[in-house]
């Protein structure tokens, strides 16, 4: 199997992290979402989303996003898992990963690709106005993010999971995307420094 | 435990749907978007994301996100089976599920949200152009869907699973988004009969 990959992206770094927690390694195609490779007609036959990360089995079967990405691994390697292992536990965790999706991830990514000189090409139209209602969405989110972690070490509970990776590669978007986490929110801070520490971090 | 539910928006339903095809039936109690409801003290303290639906169990414990929901009763009533049995099947609907939630739901969520008068208060500011930008996102997206649907029954694969319901959600929302789906989708047109007319449609 390979794992189409791209580089800082923060899609392609999370299921990298995720897979670095799990202890697997696999082999990595490069695609330069900078020449928009994402976008060439082999890459569309792969993936018609046009977007990383994508997993190629070895029979040629085709594995996009990257939370089908990651849920293939858990199922196959359990251990650690990241998933959760009861009802009310995998719920917890879904409910954390979706919200920092929908309530961080989303408005960083529409302040970054409507607002990012950059993302000129990729984003069209780039619509200002857009990305500029997605900063005081993306700052409310924090609030939030804050609030859970005061009373919990790691964003789904006690310990860690899926929901972690999303919020630091999320947390880690907002440096291109030019939003300044807001120094109050200690939590978060002291959150992303163990998270960022881990070795996985680095993936 | 009961169910914080939202009358026809598509979120709700979803959880409607997931739990009809379970044959679960547990008290529920409306929230009313029409007046807010979801941004009043009491529900927010509930769920500060301010969404519906919001599953409350006995213990005072909430889960919040659509997904995180079906989830959990995913697993404590695994029959009929619908997020998947093995990690390719598992991976395969997640895939589905989330593109058909990236790829059509948030367009056509933008498009309903940025130009229907009856969103303004609930949608600050509205972004026409980004409204306008949705439009042809949501039909580039069917054309895959119809693709997809020309070898497959169901969207992954040959038997119905959560991400069919994500898609008639999905679908069933383009009318008050005022989006119309294409005459040519022939496949997404009779794939869409047959799931609407499953007797869990009408939860």
């Amino acid at each position: 199997m390979k794992l189409y990959d791209g580089g800082r992206a923060p899609s392609p770094r999370r299921v990298r992290i995720f897979l670095a927690e799990k202890g697997i390694d696999i082999p990595k195609v490069a695609v330069d979402l900078g020449k928009l490779e994402q976008k060439s007609k082999s890459f569309s036959q792969l993936n018609p989303m046009q977007r990383v990360p994508v997993l190629e089995l070895d029979d040629g079967t085709v594995i996009a996003e990257s939370m089908a990405i990651c849920r293939y691994f858990e199922t196959l390697y359990p251990k650690p898992n990241l998933f959760g292992r009861d009802a009310l536990e995998i719920a917890k965790i879904e409910m954390w990963n979706r919200r920092i999706e929908f309530g961080l991830y989303i408005p960083v990514q529409a302040v970054f690709r409507h607002l990012h000189p950059a993302m000129k090409e990729m984003e069209v139209p780039q619509v200002a106005a857009w990305g500029e209602a997605n900063k005081p969405r993306a700052i409310e989110f924090l609030e939030i993010m804050d609030h859970e972690l005061a009373s919990h070490r790691f964003i789904a509970g006690d310990r860690f999971t899926v929901a972690d990776i999303t919020g630091l590669v999320t947390i880690d978007f907002m440096k291109p995307a030019k939003i300044e986490l807001p120094e109050n929110h200690k939590n978060v801070r002291r959150w992303h420094a163990e998270i960022a520490a881990r070795p996985s971090a680095g993936a």
